[in-house]
C-alpha cells in the first residue's frame, strides 16, 4: 500500500491532490442538471455530487462549488426554483463531460454537446432528452458549509420517468438494464454490471 | 417511459418508495466505515452516501439517519473523534452487507461478518483489512438537515492508504483495478469496468 500522511497530501502539486482526494471516497452518481437560464437559453452541467437524502419525503442533495465553477447552475436554480437530474447512459458521456466545459451564461451546453431538451409537466427546467431516469426537482433549502465554503443544495423530487425495462416490480430500478455509468474521480467514466442483489440482511 | 408524479410517490408502499428513490439518484460509493466502540470492541458498517466535499484542504462527508438506524456509528465518532473509509472490493459485498444489520452496541460486526481490522498510525479507529483503499478521517463538524432530520457529517482526510496497483501517475485512482463496487439502490452491489478518461473539456 502507497501511505499518505497529512504532511504528502499538504505538498501535493493541485493536480495530483485534485486526481487523488476525487477518487478516493469511490464510485460517484453521474448526473445531468437541467436548468433554464431564460425563455430561450437552457443550461446543462454534469455533477458527481448528487447524493439520495431520503424517500419520505423524497429527497436529493447535491454539492456546488461556488468559488471555482461557474455559477449558472446555483443562479438559474434560484430564479425558477426547479431543476432535473438526468442519469447519463454509455451513449451520451462524451456530450455528458463536455458540459464542464466553461461555457459563457448566453450559451445553451444544449447546443454545444448534441444533447437534446424537453419540458415535461409543470416543471419549469428543461429534462434531458434519452435519459434513462429524468427527475423533476423544486428547489427546498440550502446549507453553507464553511468547512470549505460550498453548498449543500436540497431539492424535493416533483416527478420521476423512468425507462420501463429498468423497473423492477418492487420500485427498485437496476440501473445497468440503462447502461447507465458512474464516475471515477474528475474525468473517469466505468459502466457497471450488477454482481448480486442481496436481501434485508438480519443479525 | 414510466411517470411518477409527486401524488403517485406519496401514495407508494414504504418499500416501493425505498426502492424507487434510492435508486433514481444513480450509483452510489461503497464504504465500510470503521469506528470504535470501546477499546474492547470495533465497529464496522457499510454507508452509500459518502461523498468527496473538496480537496484542499481534504473533506469528506456523509449522510446518517438517526431516527431509523442505529447510531452507534455517529456515537462513537463523537467518543473517541476518529473513523476510517475503507472502499469494498468484489470479495467482500457479502460480508459489508451483512454489516447492515442491527446488532447491539456490545456485538462487533468485525466478529460476526468475517471482516477483519488493523489499526494504523495515530487513527483511533479500526481500518478494514484488505481494502484497496483505506482512509482515516478526524470528526470535523455536522450539520443537522432539517428538512428530514439527518445529519451531514463532515470529516478531515488525515492519511490514505492506496494499493498501489490502483495508483496512476497523477494521482488518479483507477477503480476498477481494485474491483472496487458501487451501489445500486439499498442492496444491490454492482462492479463497474471504465469506459474512459476524458482530459479537462474546454468550449
Amino acid at each position: 500500500m502507497k501511505e499518505f500522511n497529512k504532511i504528502d497530501i499538504n505538498k501535493m502539486s493541485k493536480i495530483y491532490r485534485l486526481n487523488l482526494i476525487n477518487s478516493i471516497t469511490g464510485y460517484k452518481s453521474a448526473n445531468l442538471i437541467g436548468t433554464k437560464t431564460n425563455d430561450q437559453i437552457n443550461n446543462v452541467a454534469v455533477f458527481s455530487s448528487v447524493i439520495h437524502l431520503g424517500s419520505d419525503p423524497a429527497l436529493i442533495g447535491f454539492i456546488l462549488r461556488p468559488t471555482t465553477v461557474p455559477r449558472h447552475t446555483y443562479e438559474n436554480i434560484h430564479k425558477y426554483g426547479f431543476f432535473t437530474l438526468n442519469q447519463i447512459s454509455e451513449s451520451q458521456i462524451k456530450s455528458a463531460h463536455q458540459t464542464s466545459a466553461k461555457y459563457s451564461r448566453e450559451t445553451s451546453e444544449f447546443s454545444e454537446t448534441g444533447l437534446e431538451f424537453e419540458f415535461k409537466n409543470n416543471i419549469d427546467a428543461p429534462f434531458v432528452k434519452d435519459s434513462p431516469i429524468q427527475i423533476g426537482c423544486k428547489y427546498i433549502n440550502e446549507y453553507n458549509l464553511k468547512e470549505n465554503n460550498t453548498i449543500l443544495m436540497i431539492g424535493g423530487i416533483e416527478s420521476i420517468y423512468v425507462n420501463k425495462i429498468l423497473l423492477m416490480q418492487d420500485g427498485w430500478v437496476r440501473l445497468d438494464k440503462g447502461k447507465i455509468v458512474a464516475i471515477n474521480g474528475l474525468d473517469g467514466y466505468s459502466l457497471p454490471k450488477l454482481i448480486e442483489r442481496f436481501s434485508y440482511a438480519r443479525p
